[in-house]
């Protein structure tokens, strides 16, 4: 039985506790929140777990094998640091650290400790994004072309964080599951329109090698949400809605071909439009955490690398400092 | 009755030709191009019209009072200038112009012979810009805040030019029609994934005065077609699905406002979200080609400057121009 | 603090017990059960309340105040006499009773001994049903021409029960919450494609004075879900999709008027259509049943009659009664 | 080369004389019709057509080899045997005739005089019909369980003709085309909201065969336009969405299967869901009374019986009948 101790009890930490007690083979003993009314919820669903106020509690606490930080980004290295010396395995919120210098501490101690960082990607644990990984990784849709990601709708402003970095850990970190190139550079483009410093819509491009090119469209003003993912491949293209009830995924078997062209034939464009039907596979229905926290306990178990790791979570908190730098300069090219 | 020549019968000539039949005071009496089947098909269509293949025939017609040329924007210049020392109207396809400069000189050159341009950027002509244009203007949304438009599907693939030329006169015509602010600077982004040169998709963010932006996502190889725009305003906010039977522009009056925060409270976001109905207005169908040749002839025989004029088409040139000198300089922010 | 038993803990039993619960002036303190698994999930979940699996024991019990029959409808009549005779309020499931005479029978109980009775028309209680009811009754959509809706889905199949019964309760409880006119007669249409005599589609059409008409499609072999209910009026109608997840209405403002047509002119026909915008209300989003038990609670300290009474669960059990009858004799005109 | 008298120019016979003149091997040489306007239109766009105003002279014309019938039903009759008299082959719109007793007479007729007859059922000529036929031919979707038909606009109120008459045309000849079964008998249901006899709302139920069952819904008080078809079968299920621009039909992998049960049992339900993917076909984008005149031409040529000739027009003028009597009768079951 994993032993887990959980801190941050907000907007997020309900929904991972419950996870955690309904995963065979992992527990939660013990909540640290220093909010009365965290406090209270805590003890009407959970009542058997115990409540702190304060971490240390936490950290000293022998019985537990991991800790799991569920606070804001700007808590997460300190707290992860502690988790980390005191030998607890750590399940850590994403984004993963406020800097990549913190990551790589972080990810450096934990090998030094041989302890386990799991950052909550929790997406990839989704089916439809375990089953475009699936057809990507088979070939189905060709060599990759192009990833064009749409996460819009009204607010929820956050504090002291842009558009980017609230939405942003969502679409890198699944890119970055799906997509087995390598990002060479970024430009952002953003803009505030409140009288604050931290952007409300935001446009990230990043170029990747062998002409793949990914664009990300991140908007708090939106009257509608839109999850939309748009993946096109040499020989086929996946259209994602994730606010579909059924038909998440569709697949198109539709491409573009361009022949050989003779040198006198040059003013002549010989392209080839293949456009046959699309299928929507089934998608499993399961909750994402759950799937995640069984992953946890199997990889602290059989001491396995989870893919979501802190290198996993270093990769993404890259690419978001990357949008700052070049958000900063007027939308410069930063190279990755 | 205004008289008009045609040169140009491909692809978009044929509707000119029966728009213009269909004006009131408007009538074609020739139409010059070099294919054979398009001289069949015309034939067949219009047996009254006369067809030639020497365009200077139909600058020299005495009988004409103005010409619409229907051809590649490559073959623009040279021919609109020979119309206007005719000394006819002239009416373009879009883009106006290669370069902003040719379209200056095609500006001075009807002042200077009192002759009158039109560009033919037709979506200004449909029911739904004519509608979004009227909301805006009444201050139906507030300020305005961005405008964030989607022109995607597979396919067709230009000749000699990349995926902003083709699709973005439709946009940023729109765009400067409907957004009576001032664009500052542009970035673009895009890349090819084929054997030459010109991209296939591309992205572009314009910064304007007043905190307002917008962005333009170009794609030859989506699997879907979509036509979408989103223009934000304080108050409320508009969808337009170009492509929907009904309910093409959906209004939303939703809107989020900050509040003050005392210095204390500064670590609270005061923010309220406005979320009320949505309004979807009537828009009458009409053929946008013959409200614009409606108006064209209007504008001749009242001597008005219609609004679609050589500045409308060198505005929509200058932005065209300025993705080229982005795209060639990794996305670099171009001042306008 | 009205102190409620609650029989029955299968499919729907966790929301009812989970309402009450966080239901203010309300509590649940016995639940009965004879299925061990549920007895586990309930002890879990309230370990507080009492599980005993004898109904008896409920009925006995001299500190509740009312009891919750949430069992399938072959047992209801036996269990709500029960609960009336013991002097307990009733909230039951829908459909009431089996047959309309059982259901006056209760009604009679409990007038006798001054007792309520509610019936579980959960859909009433929910904000898309009380919007469309005062749009209706404020005159908004004019006087009522139609209701047309279709409740289809893949399965649940359900033992002993046809589709009409199956989805019809909610419906027809809808209907009859929304449509203020006397139905007048029934014809209801099925088929089984199984070796089995329960109908798995089925179609019903309801006469009404002044010449409304209702018609409902049920299907249980449908490969797609679809809860559509369409409602006109002589000035506009209404769409409810109640699985759209914003503008699950759409009020249109269209409509058809007849000139008055003179005699010689008897082959025209004086059509007109007005045809309008379009506006989809906000419609607050609240689970139905916290709001349903509010409602109990205050018509129990009130004495007030709940307008989702026996009586309003009779009219329900009068209509499956007559599309019985009707489908047995070939879709035979059943008066009501 | 074939040559067509067409009789009837109103709102229909414009498309049917383009067809025709493009059609290969066919030609249009007169049309009769004796409003002003539509002579006016004809001669502009097909200048060299000839214009009657007596159908007589139609009639009389030795040149022709087939007549075209494109007036309101009630005028076929006495048209079409002129026409057959004449030696003509007969294209006659649908519905074929008033009564099925006129059908007859003109089967015969033609029989005798060895011409050919073919009713206008054009939606059997679209890509989505034939693909669907082929499909549930080739046993793709297993044995037939049902067909649901949802066919609701507003407007056009048509002049002395119901809703069913109006619409049903178009989905009783597409079933007829579809569905292998043999129909038994029919209940219809409807109401006129107007001070007219003719039904604006109507419901047709026909019971068929091996427990297939057909449902149509028809509107002209809708304030949304829907053209949709469901096709269960024992396999899988279509869904024939015909205003969808892209994926009008959509294949569903769900079925639904039986368990034996024993007789202890009983009471336990044992059904299986089968849910899979779902697989949108292309369907060819051609108008489908250009298919349907050459295929009439076709037809003459290798004297060849049509699928769509009097018998097919007869079997549809038949339910039409059908209807008429069960409506008036309040739903009764008529027997086919």
């Amino acid at each position: 039985m994993i032993n887990i101790g959980v801190i941050g009890y907000g907007y997020w930490g309900p929904n991972i506790v419950r996870n955690i007690m309904e995963t065979e083979g992992a527990s939660v003993s013990v909540v640290c929140d220093k909010n009365e009314e965290a406090y209270q919820h805590l003890k009407k669903l959970h009542p058997a777990v115990k409540c702190v106020v304060d971490a240390e509690q936490v950290f000293i606490d022998d019985h537990l094998d991991a800790i799991a930080i569920i606070t804001p980004v700007s808590s997460h290295y300190a707290l992860a640091r502690r988790a980390l010396e005191s030998g607890k395995h750590l399940f850590v919120e994403k984004p993963f650290t406020k800097t990549s210098q913190q990551a790589k501490t972080l990810i450096k101690l934990a090998r030094e400790k041989g302890l386990l960082i799991m950052v909550d990607h929790t997406f990839v644990f989704t089916g439809a994004v375990k089953e475009i990984k699936q057809i990507i990784d088979s070939g189905g849709i060709g060599e990759l072309s192009y990833y064009d990601s749409t996460r819009v709708n009204l607010g929820l402003f956050q504090h002291d964080v842009n558009v980017i970095w609230d939405l942003g850990p969502h679409d890198f970190s699944i890119m970055d599951y799906i997509v087995p190139l390598k990002p060479l550079a970024l430009s952002a483009h953003g803009i505030s329109h409140y009288e604050r410093e931290d952007e409300d819509i935001a446009y990230v491009t990043i170029y990747f090698e062998e002409k793949f090119i990914a664009h990300f469209s991140f908007n708090w003003l939106s009257p509608v949400k839109i999850r939309d993912v748009m993946i096109g491949g040499t020989t086929k293209k996946i259209l994602w809605n994730d606010l579909a009830i059924d038909e998440k995924i569709k697949i198109y078997d539709k491409s573009v071909h361009f022949g050989k062209v003779s040198a006198e034939q040059r003013c002549e464009l010989l392209v080839d439009y293949r456009v046959n039907g699309m299928y929507s596979p089934k998608i499993p229905q399961a909750e994402a955490l759950a799937s995640e926290f069984a992953y946890f306990v199997e990889c602290i178990e059989n001491s396995r690398t989870p893919f979501n790791d802190g290198e996993a979570g270093l990769r993404v908190v890259q690419l978001l400092e990357a949008t700052d730098r070049s958000i900063k300069n007027g939308g410069e090219l930063v190279n990755l």
